[in-house]
């Protein structure tokens, strides 16, 4: 059955196949390969728009380069399906962003083909650019190949990475993969750049016969007019210098059919017979091949599980995202120095109303997001509160700004932390682990981590009108657990329970809630704890200190990565303060999570209630 | 004496007292600023060379735009001496980089001149952007001015801030101060851009020419014959598109003589005029009017105390730094997998001697440090070892690609990071108090922080030869501490002193000396202590943890912020392993250190022996 519905694909096990099949068949693998893509995705949940876009541009390279000789690097690797398929992935294919399955993105621990961990945007020409050095230094002549979108093409890394002069006389070739949009509508300057290059192939056209022309024009020494030497020289020198991926030394080809396999592997081999930095110029249309992602790419980009028929996913109502911007539109509404910025998250981040009601106070600077707190330091200086929201994995790129531009100049800003914690099937990459140990070591701010949506408001009204400086509130992807208790917390850090009990758990966040059936659970089984729970967790309410350094035990269960968290502070305050009871620190060893859902990624680190439940009775009641 | 001698420079207080100053004594104004610049960095050290070079630019900001309502912001800030002298700081300026005293750098807690602190490169234009669009929605007509060199322009950010598209119709000027030479020469693409710029002038004349010309062909509806139309629009378009500037939607301006005053204020008030941002091209010369400062503009970056007349400052010797690149070329010299990269600073990590004998291994990446620790990544997948000398506070801006594309890849790459803890006089933007708790919560990572010239050898061999991952290797700025007790310490951390002793020290890096004085200071008051010194401080070796375990009070000393660093992580797992004894840790509260001589700073932040020494009286033998 599945080898007749995937003819084609279900034979290829390496690019070496791919080679062996008929020019001809390449559209009906082409097709296999959509079907199969649709197919999972709709089943799996995953980035379906953006994999439709690049099934020829991936067939095209497979077929004209030679990996993993060659190294083909795919920037965010969010667009490497086509690639798992035919890179021997095919049979393990249904197993897409599973627990213990393949990855959503490109991982070097699943395949050779896969040269680098992948999920930020923005590093490949960087990485490309080192392949290509190494392979110079060693003499061979291989290629480092990068495939990048417009998208990542605004972040800086990327120019710094072409502004490199090593690149020069190296095999290295950087594919734009140009689909008119990133995660959200383009945005920027280089964005209204292509958009002028596609808007204009005879602009192109009349840029090579212009050359053509001119070199026509020969070169007859002292008897050529000084004007007409002028002229030549100089229109050389603008037309060379038209393109500006040109004023980075990389030679430009394009704009290329994305779609047409031919014009594909013609280019490639164009690209690769320059001795030098070459940037080919794809066109591809994201959600090709299937109605409902070419329509409506954004919702396609990445999706839940969703009917093949209809194209609907379920709808999964409101969640911390939700529920912060809204509070946020409502303050707005009132305080006009509300400025909402977002790095090319607008609709992840549910800023998407916002930047509807208040187009003039919101910013997308694109995936930028070291510029984007800088900027926000300027917005702030000038009398704005710009609030910038920004998942927890992609604020690691602007913990130097947010140091140099927002805690030292005492900034007053607000940055929403989303995704923080686990994020689920994303993966190593995108996983939330990082950011506390990140920002528990910057002076001046203060860091929120409410647990409901009621608190997060809360948060968002301090951040406002009481606190000063920079303020994080950081919250976790997704819903509320359904399984909370009925509770309703205000203020700061709190003790629940019996206060005379030997036992708190200390902790904050999401996993406020599952404490609470922890301790539900021993109560059942005759044991009394107390609760000790963290709004602000920096600085830490000295009345959540005091109160754990009175307990026998104590036990901090944190959803981030240990060292450098905020329960080693805690721990480290204790002991600072002379506690002589026990102290147990549950939190993750190593911030690289693999994928799998949030809920099993909490019971399989042990922060579900009954593994809470299960480490307090096995540490302090196991005599009982 | 100081009045006749600064006639005209002792007069301005402000702005508007320059703006009174005669046109004819400008030249006199901009001599007695370069004495006073000499004079002062002659004797106190600082930036020299980039001050000379922005004399005649800061009169005329000064005299053309109307701070502090127009914001003038200095990228990095190390060039704004002259504004400093202009703004009603002459009286103060010889306390410069002083104690107490004014700062080297830019900062708002010392002038309403001073909006942003500045330290870091490539903010400049992010931080404009912010002011002017915050002016745009208060509808003002204040101007936000960036002054930034072309050195800061190899930076990602800067290409960040100039690709936003909320730049459009904002009051936003970006000068670029081409200098033709950042702090190192000039790397990059952008640098043979400008370079070709400076080459042409008649090119832009050109320009000017032709697009006036083609404004003449008259517009005669469907008379026009295609072809015209096509060649004028496409002519225009080519020509329109010349500018690499342009590309980005600013307005390009230059280049400009920017030592003469009349033409740099003619060329702002053109600026002034545009509606929509601008790049004001600004030819300088870094050490205009010093002659030993114009040949030698690398020298005089940033020097200590100096003879003016023949422009030599002391010589230190070696130092951590040069200790360490000399042994990175040994191994270099025998092991052709050794890389060196910088981030355009391969003079201030000593780097420049290999760069000498390797070129073909050495990469000045500019000031790129995102793409310099990701193509590193590249490098080490292809089999190289690449080795990042970067300063602490600079390596701040590379957290994310250290995760992604070093610590997740579990690349073999090395991170020398330099200038680790406080580095005096440049102050709280240039301190290297985080680089500790930013490394301790990544996984997969071994950080050494030796003490000696051999322990950073050795560290080094290890990192080549013996460890797997990311391998980190912090040292501090200058040279080992003339103080050190005859000592010889090799392998991983140990015990020194009495086992048995009641109080243990527990530290790292140049710390250790300070413990080892401390020590024999409490000795001659017959007080034992013992001090178990860590080398690799990720991970914490398990002896020294049960060596402190066995102690009965503990003190930890580190130079660098408390929260998230070494301290904590050790006193955590002590208190989890159930240590009963007293634990006191003694690190930086704020990171944010201001600026003072390292010694001065040892003191004040009670990290000298002496500080050692009494709070172990104080807290634990005061009964005797």
């Amino acid at each position: 059955m599945e080898s007749e519905k995937y003819r084609l694909l279900s034979d290829i096990h390496s690019p070496s196949d791919l080679k062996k099949i008929d020019d001809r068949d390449l559209d009906e693998l082409c097709t296999e390969i959509r079907n199969k893509l649709i197919e999972t995705v709709s089943s799996n949940g995953g980035h379906l728009a953006s994999n439709l876009g690049t099934v020829e541009l991936t067939v095209a390279l497979h077929k004209t380069f030679n990996a993993p000789d060659d190294t083909i690097i795919w920037d965010v690797g969010h667009q490497a399906y086509t690639h798992k398929l035919l890179t021997g992935r095919f049979d393990s294919f249904d197993t897409l962003r599973k627990e213990g399955g393949l990855s959503g993105f490109v991982r070097p621990d699943e395949s050779i083909y896969d040269s680098f961990y992948e999920g930020h945007a923005g590093t490949s020409v960087s990485q490309a650019s080192g392949v290509a050095v190494a392979n110079k230094l060693k003499g061979n002549s291989d290629y480092a190949v990068a495939v990048i979108g417009d998208g990542s093409f605004g972040n800086g890394m990327v120019y710094e990475a072409l502004n490199s002069p090593s690149n020069k006389g190296c095999r290295l070739i950087v594919i734009l993969n140009d689909n008119e949009m990133s995660i959200n509508e383009n945005v920027g300057t280089v964005a209204r750049h292509l958009a002028q290059i596609r808007a204009k192939p005879e602009y192109y056209r009349f840029k090579a016969k212009t050359e053509k022309a001119l070199n026509y024009i020969p070169f007859i020494g002292k008897y050529l007019s000084a004007f007409l030497f002028k002229v030549k020289t100089e229109l050389k020198s603008l037309i060379y210098k038209s393109s500006f991926f040109e004023d980075f030394g990389f030679r430009y080809i394009g704009p290329i059919d994305g779609h047409d396999i031919s014009t594909l592997c013609e280019a490639m081999n164009s690209a690769k017979m320059v001795n030098g930095p070459v940037l080919l110029h794809v066109n591809t249309v994201k959600g090709r091949g299937y109605d409902f992602a070419e329509n409506s790419p954004e919702i396609f980009h990445g999706i839940s599980e969703f009917n093949v028929d209809t194209g609907i996913a379920d709808s999964h109502g409101t969640d911390y995202s939700h529920e912060f911007c809204k509070c946020l539109e409502e303050f707005a509404e009132k305080d006009k120095r509300i400025c909402a910025v977002t790095a090319a998250m607008s609709i992840g981040t549910g800023l998407d109303e916002f930047f509807k009601k208040f187009p003039k106070r919101s910013f997308d600077v694109g995936i930028a997001e070291e510029h984007a707190l800088t900027f926000c330091s300027g917005l702030a200086e000038n009398g704005m509160i710009p609030v910038f929201a920004v998942y927890s994995t992609f604020f690691q790129r602007c913990i130097d700004q947010l140091i140099h531009d927002g805690a030292l100049q005492r900034r007053k800003m607000i940055i929403a932390v989303d995704r923080a914690g686990f994020v689920g099937e994303d993966g190593e990459t995108h996983q939330g682990m990082f950011d506390v140990p990140l920002l528990q070591s910057i002076p001046n701010l203060t860091v929120y981590s409410p647990a409901s949506y009621n608190e997060l408001s809360n948060c968002l009204y301090r951040a406002l009108y009481k606190d000063s400086n920079v303020v994080v509130i950081r919250y976790p992807r997704g819903r509320l657990p359904e399984s909370q208790l009925d509770y309703e917390f205000s203020g700061d850090s709190v003790t629940i329970g019996n206060t005379e009990a030997d036992t708190a758990i200390v902790t904050y966040g999401r996993l406020f809630f599952e404490a609470l059936e922890a301790k539900q659970i021993l109560a059942d089984k005759g044991i009394d704890i107390r609760i000790i729970k963290l709004l602000s967790i920096k600085p830490i309410n000295n009345e959540a200190l005091s109160s754990a350094y009175d307990s026998k035990n104590v036990v901090f269960f944190e959803e981030g990565v240990k060292t450098g968290g905020t329960g080693e502070v805690f721990g480290s305050q204790l002991i600072e303060n002379g506690f002589k009871g026990r102290f147990i620190l549950h939190a993750v060893e190593n911030g690289f999570v693999p994928h799998a859902s949030v809920n099993s990624l909490l019971k399989k680190y042990k922060f579900d209630s009954e593994s809470m439940a299960e480490l307090i009775i096995k540490e302090f009641n196991d005599e009982r």
